[in-house]
């Protein structure tokens, strides 16, 4: 149905693999490479061009690459620029400004923004509504909620910028803010609403507005249970679901 | 000027009642009921598919219905297997995921996301840029302002999901995270960015964060006066405008 | 690429002026002046018409004005009724609704919303996501970050509305609520997440919920540095960019 080869190839060299589908009214401007099985649904834009192409005749796309077995859902505007893993997914009407990097199996929910020049791990998942600073540092396997904002300037407006790095196998609940430049460990788990005003050592469990760190996430308990380091009981979507995370990791290490 | 009928017809089992209009570039997908003197306008997509559709031949949507004299504002994306009630207005750009139902005279804000399976009551006002997970039950006459995200899952990520239920003519402001599984009563006010972490009884004013219960809302002034419970006060849009809420009240129990 | 003359004039009284660029798709309502130089991306609707076009046969738009050398990029709704100083430029998705006043170099980020008759000053920089209600007084040279909500109801629902002012050059960090009526004063700084309660005299440096005034931003230091007020630290897109905040004050005294 939504499929008529009514999109719109706006430019040369793109290159479009095997199995792809693309969505009615989407446009793909030049130097875009859309690899296998990827699916691009209906009313997106990607390769979308820079500011100056309004204003320069000579102005020209880098490359934007869209990698396998992706499905990018209607509405998205990725610019110029964007390397997208393997077997991302998206929600719809995402915002990629240029030269972010999205690691493989990474999911990015509707109306998220990243800034430009993001770059996240494999199988980050940020939910709906984030909205990510440019050259932030987001780690493998993180979790970023809805309304969450990571922020990069230090005297708004000033010049003085240092984005936020966040690392593996952390989850930040909803609504949260990450203050310039400060770097969240791996293992963490940031509760919602908080304001991360510090650094946070590996395996915090911090909360609050300012945030601080009230326990070691191996001795949380939620519902009398303790769950972290989650991937040791939570597989959904992961590349270890329906095996042992030790004896993936382990598989990992023998590769 | 809107209405050219260049909307588009995606599949069977498509009716369209009478006086209806539809805007250009809609789109709408099989398995569609939309009720007498409804209007969808421009570049909407009703009864967009799941996500099996892009992989699986024999995909077919569930049925969509949209109820008489609605106004769905433009862009809106309505998944299938929604049910929208009677009077229903949206703003623009508003996502529906799958099989949420949305009581009679409710309201739907810009931006504003519902995760699937939400159930609203009647005349639930849910303004700009909210974010509700599935599952989630909203009373009759609920506010819900800009920014304020319900959340399920009690240990990010877990399989450990319940989802908040909110009480009829309760009034939450702008930018509130409610915690998975809370219950909040009926005839509550939860002031600006709280954060609910318990279930809040019937009548209380709640604030803060961590939530705090302040006040019986019964006992509670605005600007010196006592405005709640707010229906004995504010009819604007509601059914009981013009008329006393208490006689509206009656009249119901008479029918 | 973008600008293959596929936008559509929708009505009368549409004038175009020298120079302007109007993306595919994008619709143009009647009653609405374009200026010269301005350039409008893709799939904007220009001149949105009223609710009342839904329902009244003789509705007719009131004039909208696009000043010169503005960029509006794609997606972008503006509403019948706007006044759009010269050189404001714009995100995606942007939404403003009825009668909005915006000022000279004024910039709107992606999926902000002005709810109507709300008024910026020259220079005014709302970055993504902001909600700004109607009546709002925005004043010159201020910065609203992402996420920040401007409130006007004083008791959730009632018709008891007084929307905020914010004085020039104040800046507003990331998800900031400011309640209804509030008045903040020039040159002040709000923190992140800070819940704006009480009027905010100039010169303030405001933070927490609810929001307390900790410092006078002249004494305010941030990593050791004395920033404020910005405008003598910071030009970037300013008018005083590349000359002394001083000189340009004296030189607009002496005009």
């Amino acid at each position: 149905m939504k499929f008529n080869n009514k999109f719109h190839l706006n430019g040369d060299n793109i290159h479009i693999g095997e199995n792809v589908k693309i969505g009615d009214n989407t446009v793909i401007y030049d130097n875009t490479l859309i690899d296998d099985g990827t699916i691009i649904a209906n009313d997106c834009i990607i390769g979308e061009p820079s500011k100056d192409y309004y204003y320069n005749e000579k102005y020209s796309n880098t490359t934007t690459i869209i990698g396998k077995d992706c499905l990018i859902r209607s509405h998205a505007i990725i610019y110029n620029g964007n390397t997208i893993g393997d077997k991302v997914s998206t929600g719809h009407r995402i915002m990629l400004r240029e030269g972010n990097s999205i690691g493989e199996g990474s999911r990015i929910g509707n109306y998220s923004e990243l800034h430009g020049n993001v770059k996240t791990g494999k199988y980050a998942s940020i939910h709906s509504n984030v909205c990510i600073v440019e050259n932030s540092i987001i780690g493998n396997f993180v979790w970023i909620s809805p309304g969450t904002i990571l922020t990069n300037d230090f005297a708004l407006p000033s010049n003085n910028k240092r984005s936020p790095i966040i690392g593996d196998y952390t989850a930040i609940a909803v609504n949260c803010v990450i203050l310039p430049g400060i770097e969240i460990g791996v293992n963490c788990l940031i509760g919602a609403s908080t304001v991360v005003t510090n650094d946070i050592p590996d395996f915090s469990v911090c909360i609050g507005s300012p945030g601080r760190v009230v326990s070691d996430i191996r001795d949380f308990l939620t519902n009398g249970v303790n769950h972290y380091p989650w991937p040791y009981n939570f597989d959904k979507g992961m590349p270890w679901e329906g095996l042992d995370f030790s004896v993936w990791q382990e598989s990992l290490e023998h590769d």
